[in-house]
This record gives C-alpha cells, structure tokens and sequence, in this order.
C-alpha cells in the first residue's frame, strides 16, 4: 500500500509537487492506475459518469469502502489515496477467500473541491445526490463543470440523473489530520461524528489615516478591532471542551505600514460535532465582534457562508469497527472529525463509519504527510474483521 | 490658489484619479505650467538636475519657500502643491512691491517617492545631498532612476555633484495631514519638530494546520500572537502623550479561512517628537512582541527598516512664524508633525520652518482633501509677514 502510495504520488499535474484536481489528465492517469490494480485484484470494474473508479466483488447490496484521489495544491500522498488502497488491499484478500460477501471499492474523483470550490463531488454523483446547478460553476479558468466532465469523457446529465444506489453500508479509512492519535500513542481510532461547521465573514470598517499624524485617541482602527476579535474567538474556542474556532484569513485594506487600517475583514470557522454547541459559539463570537467593535467606533458586518449540520456516524458499524480494533488487542479509541469526508455524503443513503490512522505530526493538506507501515498494518486488519463481519 | 490647484490636479499619469510620479510625463507638464506661473510673476526660471523648479527674484543668500508636486497614487491636490502655490503667491506680492528680499521659490519633483520608494529625490538635489548609490534604485517597471531622470531631460550625474547652495533659511507651509487644528477650530498652525520614525518588520512564525483537527491547545497560531501584539502596539502608543505606534500591514500564511495560521508579518511604525521616547516605545514594543510569542510557543523576528532621527525645526524662524500668526489675532498652536517634509532635509543646511494648514477631516493622500479658501488666505498673509520680516 504504501508503494502504491508512492506510484500515485507521481501522478501530479505540476512538476516537483503532488496537485491532482478534479477531471485533469494527471487524475485520469491516477484513476487508470487503480481500475488496474482493482483488475489485478479480481474485482469488475466501471467509471461512473464523472469518473469515479468502482471495483466490485459479490452481488448484492454491497459494503462500500473507499475515498478520494483528488488532492488540494502541493498535498501529500496519503489524504484520500491511503483509504482507496486499504479497501483495494482489503477487497484483494476477501475477492481470493471468496468469503467477502458483496463488496464495492470505490475511488472518488473529487472531495477536496479545489478546482471547483465544491466539495464532495464524486460521492454525489455517487450517491444520485448530484445537483445540476453545480455544472454551471466555473474554475479559476473559467471552465465550466459541465466542460471539465465531459473533457474529461464523463457525461454531466447522467451525473445529475443517477439513482440513488442500494448500500448495505460504507466504511472509510482516513489519516486522522491531527494530533491525537499520535499523542496517545495509538495506531487508529474510532470516529464517532464529523463535526459540523459554520463558516463566516467578518468584515470591520474602521476609518483609514495617516500612521504618523492621526493621534492614538482620534483613531479607528480596523486592525486592532479585529486583533480584539481574534482573541475572542481564541477564547471562546477554548471555553468549551471539543470546540474549535479559528480566524485563518485576515486581509487589511490599506496593508500599507504607515497607514491605519480602515477595513479588516477576516474568515471565522467553527466546528463542533453538537450543533448546538458551535451555533451558541458562533453566536457569542458574532456578539462579541459587535460588541469590540461598538466600542470602537468602528462597523462590524457578518456574513454567515456555510452552517453545515454535524454527522453522527452509524452507531452500529461504528461498533464494528469498535470491536475489531478490541479484537486487535488494542485500547478503543472514538474520536470526532473535524474536517469532512465523503462519508458525510454516504451517511444520508446508508449506513457510515469511518476509521481514522495515526499521521505523523497531525500534518495533512502538506508534502510532510507521513503514516507508518505498522499503523497501515493495524488498519488493514481492523477493515478485513469489519467486512468479514458484515458478511 | 485654489484654482490653481485645481488646474494642477487635473495634470495626471491616470484618468479620472490624481497620480504624478517623479520623472513622468505628467509631472513635466505640472512643472512647465508652475514655471510659467513663476515667470508670471516676475521670477527668474531655472531647472536643475532632477527637474526641481526654482524661481528667483533679488540677489544674495535666497529664502527658500516651497514644497513638492509630485503626488501618490490617487492623490489629494494640497498635499505639496498647496506650499508650492502660496510659495508662489508671496513671491507675486513681494517681486510687485521690491521689498521682499532675496527669495527662491522652489517645487520640489519629488517628496513622496512613490514612484522608486526613495523620498526627498527633489530637495536632496536641491540641497547638493542627492547620492550617488540611488541611481541604481529602480520604479516597479525595471527603470532606474538613473534612466528615468535622463529621460525627463534631467543629468544625473549633475544631480550627484551639485554644490550645497548657500541659504538664508527655507519655510514651507503644508496641509496639516491630521485632525488637530480642526478640532481645535485654527486655520494654521505652527510646526516644532518633525517627529523621529522606527518602522519594523516583525515576523511571528508558529505551525500551520488544519482548523477543523487541530485542538485548540496544540495550536501555534501566528494570528493570534500577532492579534496580542498589535493590542499592545496600541496600549503602548497610547500611554505615552505625543506617541503614534501603528500596525498598519498585516500578512499571514497561508491566509486561509480553515488553516490556522502559521506565519504573520507586521510592520510597525513608532513616531514622537523625543528620539528617546520613540526608541524607548520602539523597544518595549520589541519586548513585549518577544514575551507574547515566548508564551505561545512561537517565534518572533524583528527587523529594524528605518530609525530616522526627529527634526527640531528652527526656533528663531519658528518664532517669526508665531508672530505672524499673532499679527493676525489669532491664537498661536505649536504643533508636531508626524509626517515627513521636505523641511527636514532643508534643515541639515539652513534654519527651516513650517506651517500646517488646518485640512478637513485630518484627510491626506485621498482625493477627498480638502481646505478653506479662508485658511489659505490666513496663510498667505502669515507667510508673506516672514518674508517681510526676514528681509
């Protein structure tokens, strides 16, 4: 697998770093390597109507295993990629016993979004969930979806018209894209719930002036509005066990170091797998920039982007997965997702679970992106005593 | 005055907004019509290495009235042509009557150094203190200045060997470039010193990571040490009377709504009228920037761009500034600029001085500057009383 990893890792857009968006040449050149590898496996193999690789085993409504081979710009090679080969190499050891039971492996052609801005595109087509309003959003090239899915052979009415498949189940391998497996010291965990998100813009219009004649008291200034506003959400992201908030964005206008800032405007993103816990906390962060800024003199605009709901993951295959990470002798540990996966999609037609692997440093999204062989081992083996017990 | 101020301002490189860069075609045309206005007035014309334009009128060791009419990009139309007219006013007056002594009347090509980010190129020359070094300084299209000044018909090697002129004393009058005479509700006032700079670069360089899976306690978040800094930029600038501190630039990376930040770059500007007081605020900030990212496990670099000294300006000459402002009834406010003039590199060879005109909303490098036709007036009247007196 972590050969594999590495073939794939080659298969880049851009020389020097690994950047495979949605409908290139160099994911059609990665999607063509992993229908081999299903071939090899003894699994039958089709491309649906944006591209996704399904490799099948059994009939039946099948146990779906899989995640994506697209990436963001400069990723690493094991985010996505790690949990199509673990359910190719898991498929390959039950396609050969014949005790597998009905099995799809699935690779997704895109859940980063990062050419489109819109995320979960395959699992949607997947899914019969994909909606024809999104193949008229264009690239940064001004390329249509529509265009980029049939340059790339793929049919965009029949993504829109798909049915909504029969799934026994899905279960889906992912780098853990944090710190706490590796501070635990454990090979896996357990994901409980994919935490949802609230995303917002926060702009705060201040007055820009001169730097060097403007006195402190006649100010209003953008930037240390916003500075205020940033350690409230800090806080505020820390008042409650298992919140996030971060401000990752910050744009100034003028930026110019001899002028006050007169507008900041800043991205706020807030997750928590209790959507009543992360609607109060963006709430009280919302409340407490109108407040800064009030004080301040200074105008605060929020423009709420994004509050997508958090996703309970399916108590009983969870429990599976419980089971045997157990039966491996190894401590059980459940964890929340903070990002999103395909598995948020699969989770509204079937029953979803998700095993996360130890990654080193928590780096994900980065060429440093590293997993061990050992932990690989481990999650190998828990996939293979879920799919056998599903059988 | 004002309509001809009007009439410069219309004289620019871009429709619709005011922007005269050094050496360009629009500030040649600006000059050719100041000269003419000079020649008007019954000045002898010259231009010396650079473009300045000098008109003259008796004999002997001059005093020097003027200031600058370049601009910044999308400019105001006082911020340098305002001196540079009523300059050219009281000449008028004085060159009629014969009693006005030796005078030179000069716009400076270039104070705000937008075009190749070098201040002072105009009364540098002016003062034989333009150096050698600066020719190879090139604007944002590869020119040097070198080029740029040959082209617009100047000598640069002339401009580099210039002798230090012989001068009585030099007065420039210039919109105030902030809110104090408004709010004081004082047409003019007079200028003590122009304040000392420090400009900084701070980096604070923390760990990128993905804000959905990084905890809140494992994080090193560049933006949130960088929000602490800028708050105590401000604490520090207020707590002192006179001090400006000011972030007005802030950059992150990767500047991405759900990436943590892992790098921030500010740069700082501390101004006051007591070098001592400037560098001490300079230094505290320093401190305080290192002991806030020591506590978030960040690293911070501080990199020290420009220490320029302030400038006490001339108390004899000054002293006839405030007598003429008396003469007229009005009640006298010394004030300090906390912007640069051209009278600071003036001051390194004669007694120099300057009056602010009060502007409205303390509004500069913004078309919305604007003065009274009644200030300018007062002035006027206040300047051509120095010139009087003097001689």
């Amino acid at each position: 697998m972590l050969a594999r990893a590495d073939e794939l890792a080659a298969i880049s857009e851009e020389d020097g770093r690994l950047t495979r968006g949605f409908a290139t040449p160099a994911l059609a050149r990665a999607s063509d390597r992993v229908a081999t590898w299903m071939e090899d496996a003894g699994l039958t193999v089709r491309r649906d109507a944006v591209g996704n690789v399904i490799g099948r085993v059994g009939a039946g409504r099948p146990l779906v295993l899989g995640s994506h081979i697209d990436t963001v710009p400069d990723a690493g090679r094991y985010d996505g990629p790690l949990g199509v080969l673990l359910a190719l190499a898991v498929a390959e050891r039950v396609a050969a016993s014949g005790d597998g039971g009905s099995l799809e492996v699935v690779a997704f052609a895109d859940e980063e979004g990062s050419r489109f801005g819109t995320s979960y595109l395959g699992s949607s087509a997947y899914t019969g969930s994909f909606e024809r309003v999104w193949l008229d959003v264009v690239d940064g090239a001004g390329v249509t979806l529509r265009d980029a899915i049939r340059t790339a052979g793929g049919d965009p009415d029949a993504a829109v018209t798909a049915p909504v498949p029969e799934l026994a189940g899905y279960v889906e391998v992912h780098i853990e894209q944090g710190p706490v497996l590796e501070r635990e010291g454990l090979p896996v965990g357990v994901v409980t719930a994919i935490a949802g998100q609230t995303r917002a813009r926060i702009v705060l219009t201040g007055e820009a002036g001169h730097a060097g004649t403007l006195p402190m008291e006649a100010r209003r200034d953008a930037l240390a509005a916003a500075a205020e506003v940033v350690l409230a959400v800090e806080r505020l992201g820390r008042a409650e066990p298992g919140l996030v908030a971060t401000v990752g964005a910050l744009s100034l206008s003028p930026n110019v170091g001899n002028v006050v800032a007169g507008e900041a405007r800043m991205l706020l993103d807030v997750r928590h797998a209790d959507d009543r816990i992360r609607r109060r906390a963006a709430e009280e962060i919302r409340d407490e920039a109108e407040r800064i800024a009030a004080a301040r003199g200074v105008d605060a605009a929020w423009a709420l982007r994004y509050d997508t709901p958090a996703v309970e993951l399916d108590p009983r295959l969870r429990g599976r997965l419980v089971d045997a990470v157990r039966d491996q002798g190894l401590p059980v540990r459940e964890l929340v997702s903070g990002a999103g996966h395909d598995a948020v999609v699969l989770s509204r037609i079937c029953p979803a679970a998700m095993l996360f692997v130890r990654c080193a440093g928590g780096i994900s999204h980065d060429p440093r992106e590293s997993v061990s062989e050992g932990d690989v081992a481990v999650a190998l083996d828990v996939l293979e005593r879920v799919v056998r017990s599903v059988a």
